[in-house]
């Protein structure tokens, strides 16, 4: 993790930054490995600096790695800012506006705050191997939960039910999940984000189940449409539809590719089967110590692929009132396409 | 709920402010009911205004009452930002700076955001029935979970253990726990806020157990401390002190007490005994949509308690490399004392 506050040392020196004051804590996790609920960092040409509360002294002491840590003692705000010094970027997405306005009051003379959030988010982008492999293992544990779930079957199940029995079963794998998994059956599955609800799962429907595991801090990310008997021509179509839009996302996916032309190839394939209205969201978007997180695939995107990045592939179909389809694996950015990091199936499935 | 927004616009009003703009969703849905993860609320003399996008809708319709429901399409500022109007307070102790300067650059000519957090945490501090009875509930339901708990045992398991299978118990019953469940035997008892490890609880300890239930969105939150057979002459002493401390803290607690007398009741008894060093925490906290939130009990505090609110009263002795006794109870402030909303005996309870 030594790395990272080097790296990052040097975007701050390229912003002409003296100091970045990182306190977003997941951007404080990755930098330094901190898992604790108080803490921050200050990150410079000469300064590696770990702040936190006397609660997890001796916890930084045992997880922090090259970063001095300082307990501060008394109160919280006034004892980081008389560690400022010098123009100070702050995380301004993230910082609130009286935090700041504090800061501002109680830090010594001559340092300026300055706006500066997203670089850690950025450097955050793409991922080490270790990353990689924390994330590959918590897709994989998701996929065993999805089959868990499968021979438990779906059918006069409630979606509720399934739903908690897959959070549960995640638990009990010992991950988390990073998400509350959605089971959206039938005119539920149209929807855009449907809580699962205490209606039952009918026979020859269509099921959107979309799951994640959260598994020493990283994510994963999957969705799945099954049928539960014997579904309609228009279902089959928009199924069928989609599961094409999908594989053109996912070989669409390629460092060097624009978050917005990955997305506009499997928009214009929904499109011009006349769903284009349909499909409500995003291609994707990335995956790591959060569920979403940059760069993104969208019409709207400015973001431009590089190899190690995770991103989600998942186009959709919602017809109001009827039912909807969404496919999504999560993958991982290669110089010349993807490798694949969810194992499931991409047939439509029966289940029971 | 309606009747919030009328007195929270009277709050409003007080402030020589047209609007408040509330983006705390724990804010919005306590003066909305709404449970989603996007949306805002405008509240003024003339203005209920409940602000969300396209995927709660239908949801929003359905949960949001006394408010009128927007559903914003596009960008989410910017759809925001167009509807405030005149001196609008904003709640600067939550909105990133970012935020607050996209929301100034495309706010309507004439527009003013003043900084007004904490309007609503106020509001939230006095309970009113439905609210009593949902910490109520949350609180039995944790009350159960102990005793299931202790009916599994503590000697030989982890702490990990234990705190994951008082977890998974609050869930099946139904509700989420309000924080992660502390479990500590020992001398990591004696660390502030110990995270459960995999450590096996041994024979002859005194072991921490902190826990509480969400249930309907509502906290509790309660502490008692347990022994693993026959504890030393020191374990018990403080295990005594901890608890006349704790009765005098119950006993201080009335309307118009104020936050920072009762916790020196507390605390001086223990000073009193030789431990005040160690008792490094303040006396208590409010509980009901947040697990912490106002008012506070404790040396710094400059609360008032009023009959309604809901607080906890947890003095706790903590020696470090030997053990810690922290006994917490939740009560709810009446206008000449209190009522206690935890059931458990709080004599030292040997637990195999």
């Amino acid at each position: 993790m030594r790395g990272r506050g080097d790296r990052l040392a040097e975007l701050v020196a390229a912003r002409d930054l003296d100091l970045l004051l990182v306190t977003h804590l997941v951007n404080v996790r990755y930098l330094t490995g901190f898992e604790g609920t108080n803490g921050a960092c200050l990150c410079g040409e000469e300064k590696r600096l770990f702040l936190t509360d006397f609660r997890y002294t001796e916890r930084a002491e045992r997880e922090v790695e090259g970063w001095d840590v300082l307990t501060v003692s008394g109160e919280w705000l006034p004892g980081v800012a008389e560690q400022l010094a010098g123009r100070v970027g702050f995380e301004d997405d993230h910082l609130a506006v009286r935090t700041l306005a504090k800061l501002e009051a109680q830090a010594p003379d001559g340092v300026e705050l300055r706006a500066a959030g997203e670089l850690v988010e950025g450097q955050r982008r793409v991922k080490d191997e270790q990353e990689l492999e924390a994330i590959a293992a918590a897709a994989q544990l998701a996929d065993e939960v999805y089959a868990w779930s499968l021979e438990r079957g779906l059918l006069g199940r409630a979606e509720r039910e399934v739903a908690r029995a897959a959070e549960a079963r995640i638990r009990e794998l010992g991950a988390e999940p990073s998400f509350p998994p959605i089971v959206a059956a039938g005119p539920n599955g149209a929807l855009p984000h449907a809580e699962p609800e205490e209606r039952q799962i009918g026979r020859d429907e269509l099921v959107i189940f979309d799951m994640g595991a959260q598994l020493d801090g990283y994510c994963s990310d999957c969705t799945r449409t099954f049928a539960t008997g014997e579904v309609g021509g228009d279902e089959v179509e928009v199924y069928e539809l989609v599961r094409r839009a999908q594989r053109a996302g996912l070989e669409a996916v390629a460092a060097g590719k624009e978050g917005r032309a990955v997305d506009a190839v499997a928009r214009e394939l929904i499109a011009g089967a006349g769903h284009g209205e349909r499909f409500g969201h995003g291609l994707g978007h990335g995956v790591g110590l959060e569920v979403h997180e940059a760069p993104r695939l969208s019409s709207r995107s400015e973001d431009t692929l590089a190899a190690g990045e995770v991103v989600t592939v998942e186009p959709g179909v919602y017809l109001p009132g009827r039912f909807g389809v969404r496919i999504e694996d999560l993958v991982m950015v290669t110089e010349d396409g993807h490798r694949n990091l969810s194992g499931l199936a991409k047939e439509l499935t029966v289940v029971g």
